[in-house]
This record gives C-alpha cells, structure tokens and sequence, in this order.
C-alpha cells in the first residue's frame, strides 16, 4: 500500500471519529505518538494525516501543546462542486468585467474582496523600500541603466538557491527574470505554442490567464481541479489522447481560486504523462510559498527530466506586487524566452530587482515567509466562518490549503455575475465566476480575497453579500 | 508655391553656394533679414532653410554671432541610400545575433557601439535615483502595492501636459502607461492585428521591431525610408492599394536607424491616407525629444481627427532606460490597450512610475533635455567625422537629424555580419544591417551607437572598424 494511501486512511479514520460526534469541536487528538501504536502505522504517516486534516479545516495545531479538533462552524460546510468535464477546445471572450475589478483596486472606498491581493500591512513594506532607497542612492548611473534579459545575475542566483530548496535543480543561469509571474507565463505560451494551437489548462483558473488565451488567440481545452488533488489527471491524459495539445497550463500548489494542494505523485504522474507526449507544462508557482501547513509543497518542476517543464513565479504575493519582478525557468526553451522577453519589454526595472536581491540575501524572508503564512492561513479561516454565517444554507465553501482565497459556491443557481453588480453598487467588489472560465462556466460561484486582515467594513460586506444572496434566491 | 518648397530652394541655393567653395568651411553665412532680402522671402523661411542645413550638418549656428559653415569634413561624405521598394509582405526570422547585442550591455570591457544606449552620465541618475530615494523611504504600503492599469494618475497628468506642448490633444485620461515603449508598441499592435496580418513597417528599422512582428506571427511590408523626410508614402500608398493593411508602424520623428525627420506635411498627409483606409497607425516617438535643431517634432499623432494614431513614447532615452517606464496613446483602442496591459504585465513598477512623476514636475526635465541634446548633436557630429576619417573611401554616412545613433553604408559590398563577428572578437559591439530589415536587406550596413562620450577606446574602436573593413574589400 502507497504511503499516500495509508496516510489518507488514518486521516479518514479521524474524520469520521469527528463526523460521529466521538471526537467534537474543542476536543484534544490523540498524540501523534499515540496514535501510531493504535493505527500501527508510522509517526510520519500520521503527521502527514494530521497535516492533511489541518489543511482541510477539520482540526487545528496549537504549539507545544498538540492538535484539536476545529471549533469552527464552517467545517460543516460543503465545498464547492468541480466543474463537469470539458474536452472541446473552446474560444474565450474578453470582459469588461476584469476592468471594473482592477481598477477597484485603486478606490479606497471599495472594499477589496474582487481582486486576489495582499494587504500591504502583510507585507515588509518599509524594510523593503529602505533598501530600495539606499541602493538607489548610491547606484549612480547603473540605476537609471538598462537591466538586459536574462536579468540581474545575483537576483537569479538567489531565486535559483531558493528553487533549489523546494526540490528543483535548477541554476543562475536557467533563469530569466520578467515583469511579475503573468509576463513569464505569457512568454512562455509563446514560445511554445503558436496562434489556434490548443492548450489544456485548468478549470476553474485566475481570470488572467483566460483572458491571457484570449489574447493569444490559443483554444483552451478545460480540466476540471479536484479541490483535494488539483487538476484531474484523468480527464487530461484523456483529453490529450484525442487531440495534440501545445502546452498545459496549470497552478499546482494552491492554485487560484480553488487552493488545491496537488500532491507530490500526481505532480509526478502530471510531468511523466505530459513529457511522454512532448507537451510543455507551464507551472504557475506564485501561491507556492503560502502553505498552509508543511512542509513547502515541491514544484512539478522538481520531476521535471525533459526540460519541458517551464516554472514561473514572482515576489508578487509575497513581498511587494509593485515592484514587478518575476522569473521563469524554462526549461528547453530558455533561450527563446529571453530573446522574447528582450523583444516584449527590453528589461526588467534595474533597481527594484536589485532591493529584491538584498532582501533575500539578508535572510528575513523566510521569517517574514512564516508569519505571513500564519496570519493568511488564520485570515482565511475566518472568511470562511463569517461566510458560512452569513450566507444562506446551501453554500458552499473551499477549503484552500494554500494561499489566500475562498472559491464559494452560491445555493439556489444565484447569479455570480448580477452578484457582482449589486455588490459594486455598495461598494464591495467580488470576482464572479465566469471569468475564471474559459466556457463561461461557474455561474453560482465567486471568489473571495482574504488578502485583507479582518475588519468592520469586511464584516459588513460578507453580511451584506449573504443578505444579497438570499434576495436573490429568495 | 508651398512654404516647404520655398525653405528647401533657399537652403539648396545655400548649399550650391558651398559646393562651389564660394562658401568655405568657417565662413560666416548671411543674416538672416540679409539672406531674406537678397533671396525675397520671409525671415520665417530663412530660419526654416538654416535649421534644414544645420540638421543635415552642413551649417552650424554660434551663438550671438550666427551661421557658419561647417568645418566638418564629414559634410562631404555620401548619404547611405534608401532601400529599394519591397511591396510583398514577407515572414521574418528570428537571430541570435540580437542576443549577442544586448548581452553585450552588461560586459563593460566590450566597446558599445551595439545597442542604441545612452551612457548614464549623459542622464540626471543622481538626482532621479535620489527622488526615488525619498519617496521609498516615505511610501510605506502604497511603494509596494500594485499600480493597476492605466497606472499612476499623477504621471498620466505629467505626460498629458508635455504632450500637449508637442502639439497633441491629449489628456491623462487618453493614456496607458507601459513597461518602456516596446511594451506600448507591442500592446499597440495586439489591439489591432490578427496572427497572419499584414502590416507597413518602415525599413529600416529597430531591430527589436522586426523580432517582434515574427514573435507576432504578422508579416511585414518594408517600406522605404527617405533619409529625409522618413517613411516613402507614395509607397505606402502604392502597397495599401494592392492589400489590406491591418497597421503601419513608423518612427517619424529620428526614427532608428536613420535619423530621419519626417517634415509636417508629410506626417499630415500619412495620418490621412491611412485614416481614409482605417488603416491604424503606431507611431513610436521615443526620440521625438531627441531632436539637433528645433522646434521639437510634432508627432504625427498632433493630425490625428479619428483616433487611429496609437502614440508610444517612453523616458528610456531620455532619462532612465533601467526604470522601464514607457506609456500609449492608444485613440480608439485606449479600452483593448488598458485590458491587454493587465494581462500582459498586470501593472507598472510603482515606484519608478512616482519618481519619474516627481523629476517632471519639478520642471528639470526641459532644462536637461536641452543640455541632452546638445551633447548628443556633438557627439554624433563627432562619431561621424571619425568614420569618416578611419572607414575606406566610398563609405557613406548618414546625417541624423536627431537621436544619437549613425547609419552607415560600407563599400564595396562589405558584409556587415561578418563584421559584426570580426568586431566582437576584438570587444567591439556593432549593429549589424540586416537585422534591420525582414527581408534581411541592407547587407552592407551598420548602426553605430553614439550614445557615449567620445572616448579613447571608441577612438580606437572606429579605427579598428575602418580597418576590419578595408581587410574585408582589399
């Protein structure tokens, strides 16, 4: 039996001791010692059961002191269903909708639960800018002269030492930095597919990236994601049997808006399975230092033996959005990607790659890495609550191990869409489900940003959203 | 009989008046109010006439004490010839050599006539990087948020008020900004075409142009460009007969490689015969600011009555190539532009966008510009006499009337490829013709950057060149 499994038992065990009312809200778990001797299984295997539970919502760890059962009402909630399976390739609309979404981002009168962004107060905000301020003063010429692709070489040697970590074998000179994770995608689908060509990616995903294939003239062929598991892997080695696909593209660890954390052997079987085919896989890797629990969840690139699995990421959700800097490693194709990422944009912005440089090198981003991780994980957990409270029954809710999202699916067929209008109207923005579909698909469902630390005004508006809710269906 | 015609036939008589010797080198012209009686038209068409003389480097203007002949020998070297007319649209290819120029950026013991760079001491570095300095130190989340599209209002502002002095009606509200104007041109040109368009490009042009219309699947039609008056429009006009052209792209003012400047006339007439096609134009105008003798070029976008100039522009020549901040006029396609901008990018760098902002409206910007200008003119005066001096006979040299870099033809049917490898091998960086063209035209040419100070080892450099080319013909 497969380590997978028997962790996946043990869990189950305790979810049902749970469901059946033998262990209740508040209650201690048996320790993890002792509950090895009892399932005789080994203690990893129960830590990763336990680890699994807690990323699930079921029970929670509380330091040197052990693991609870969640008191938490939403843990009832029912999760959001998968889309339906989709194999015709499908052209996709672009949307008036995305713009009224960003461009809220700039009114502070708008409360911020549309847009998949970090309160600033999250992040290392003045550390950050005071090393941008002292490089900028002594830089001299080479701060207002051109950065060239591949990029600024300590930068990437300090992203590839980090890749490294997360079980990638990757160098310095695998690496070209862009302007943030999406131009590194977009580099990427050029270089390897071609105007018509169809893409698997999955379903649903960030608006960005449908908008991304839009523009690209590229036919997206839609997987379904499991919200345990990520993308099925089923649907797409069917899928691919029936057609030539050009790339898949897909968000592994705690991908946007599900939060599935795919686990390592499907990781496995998803690069194996597409290099057989010789189809390039573009990983978008930017919610993958936000686990919820242990340990960092290793990239598909960490399979990667073909060079077809192209990496992408930023420091976008972790440290500073406004600085634009991301990075791809992409395999095969790197030097098309930097001879693209010349023609494109020329360069990526010289002095914010080199404040990006010191941060890292100075070591505080992984203790910032560790209190962010803990302060979304709690945020996120009580979006959900105040959701499952103030929504009317029937509402579904992810349950994201990862990142800092919700995916809720609305009861009694609500409109998203008209959800999203009547909400703006009182100033709350919302992301309707739609536009995470290439298909349009999704209709009951929004996303949810959790980016923002709990408050009144976000109090409110998740009232005022169910209160919406259920006129609609009412 | 057109005012236009009138300047060109005093500045002709002018320069007849030279090529006889009746005007030596050093000689002082006629006045102004003298030239005007004796030849009967305005002081107007005086000024005109020597401004066309002095931007060709036949005349130069003293201060307080007038007009002279140049004492330049280069002034009697030959002008590179226009390309013939190319009217089949054709595929282009993508190099390496391209990678081997922007490389070379970084290497500080290669020469770098290579790449169109202005040296940073030719920029204000200190006192942009000291601003940006201060406004990091000061921004707290705000320096690290993202800026989404169309980005920062205030520099949106900034950039509307100086475009409206160079003749344009536009407003903040008309603009996107953009990661440097290859960013705009390409987003410009995604908003309007289709993969398989064919589209009018001038020819030459920027290589990093060519390179993007293949990574855009377009085809290119060359047309020709009149060292002169810019792009050839009786062959615009010839070709947009034949087919449908879905965009022209064009450089009007100095554009690269040639320097050309194309006169008022001409640009009102290419906004119109393409407004009367629907045909789009994107005109890139990052040297408009860059201009030998005044008044600053007004942009063929200042014709534009039907919102189908797309105006891009960036502060890369002028102020900070490594802060990437470039924006767009897109007209009719401000919507699509802004919507493609968050896709491909997201947003700006925020705080780059600020500084910027910052230097522009604490009004040192024109001041610097004028000193730019003037050591840009000499040094381009300077880089030509020395080709002229170290490069074979029957070279032929282009007299730029704005920008900073030269043009030059090599006798004898010299490969400018083998050059260019002939050359790196001795640490110089040259841009080689052919990359200049889709067709791979212009197979005995090359642009020489001139964005440095004249120094000992360019001395040397342009020697070395001369020489590598008298090897290659003798």
């Amino acid at each position: 039996m497969e380590a997978s499994l028997l962790y996946e038992r043990v869990a189950a065990r305790v979810e049902s001791l749970i469901d059946r009312g033998t262990l209740r809200p508040g209650d201690r778990l048996p320790s993890v010692r002792g509950m090895s001797r009892r399932e005789r299984v080994s203690v990893a295997t129960v830590v990763e059961a336990y680890r699994h539970l807690e990323s699930r919502g079921r029970i929670e760890a509380r330091p040197q002191s052990g693991h609870y059962v969640r008191s938490l009402r939403r843990a009832e909630a029912l999760e959001p269903r998968a889309p339906r399976v989709a194999t015709a390739a499908a052209k996709v609309r672009f949307g008036n909708r995305i713009r009224a979404l960003y461009r809220a981002v700039r009114d502070p009168s708008i409360v911020p639960l549309g847009t998949a962004v970090v309160s600033p107060e999250l992040f290392p905000a003045d550390r950050l800018n005071r090393m941008l301020a002292a490089i900028a003063r002594g830089a001299g010429g080479s701060g207002v002269a051109y950065d060239p692709p591949p990029g600024y070489p300590p930068l990437r040697q300090q992203i590839a030492l980090r890749a490294v970590e997360a079980g990638c074998d990757i160098g310095a000179d695998d690496l070209v930095t862009t302007n943030g994770a999406m131009e590194a995608v977009q580099l990427c689908l050029m270089a390897v597919t071609r105007p018509g060509d169809a893409i698997a990616v999955e379903s649903p995903i960030y608006y960005g990236m449908v908008q991304l294939v839009e523009a690209m003239r590229l036919r997206a062929i839609e997987i379904p994601v499991n919200p345990r598991t990520g993308m099925d892997l089923d649907v797409l080695e069917e899928v691919s049997k029936g057609q030539r696909i050009a790339a898949c593209l897909s968000l592994p660890s705690f991908g946007n808006p599900v939060g599935a954390r795919m686990p390592d052997d499907c990781k496995e079987r998803l690069v194996r399975m597409l290099a057989r085919a010789g189809v390039p896989l573009i990983e978008d890797d930017i919610y993958g230092d936000l686990y919820f629990d242990g340990p960092r969840p290793r990239p598909a690139k960490a399979f990667d033996r073909d060079g077809l699995v192209m990496l992408c990421s930023s420091f976008s959700k972790t440290l500073a959005p406004g600085y634009r800097v991301g990075w791809t490693a992409p395999g095969r194709a790197l030097e098309a990607v930097e001879r693209l990422k010349f023609v494109q944009t020329v360069g990526c912005p010289t002095l914010p790659q080199m404040a990006i440089t010191e941060f890292l090198r100075s070591g505080g981003y992984d203790h910032h890495l560790r209190t962010m991780r803990r302060r979304l994980a709690a945020q996120v957990a009580t979006f959900a609550d105040a959701v499952y409270d103030g929504f009317p029954e029937g509402t579904r809710i992810s349950r994201p191990a990862g990142g800092f999202v919700l995916w809720v699916e609305l009861p009694g067929g609500a409109s998203a869409l008209h959800l999203q209008e009547r909400a703006l109207e009182r100033g709350i923005s919302i992301a309707p489900g739609p536009i995470f579909s290439v298909r349009e698909r999704f209709a009951s469902f929004i996303r949810l940003n959790c980016g923002y630390p709990w408050s009144e005004p976000i109090d409110r508006a998740i009232r005022t959203l169910g209160q919406l809710v259920r006129e609609m269906i009412g």
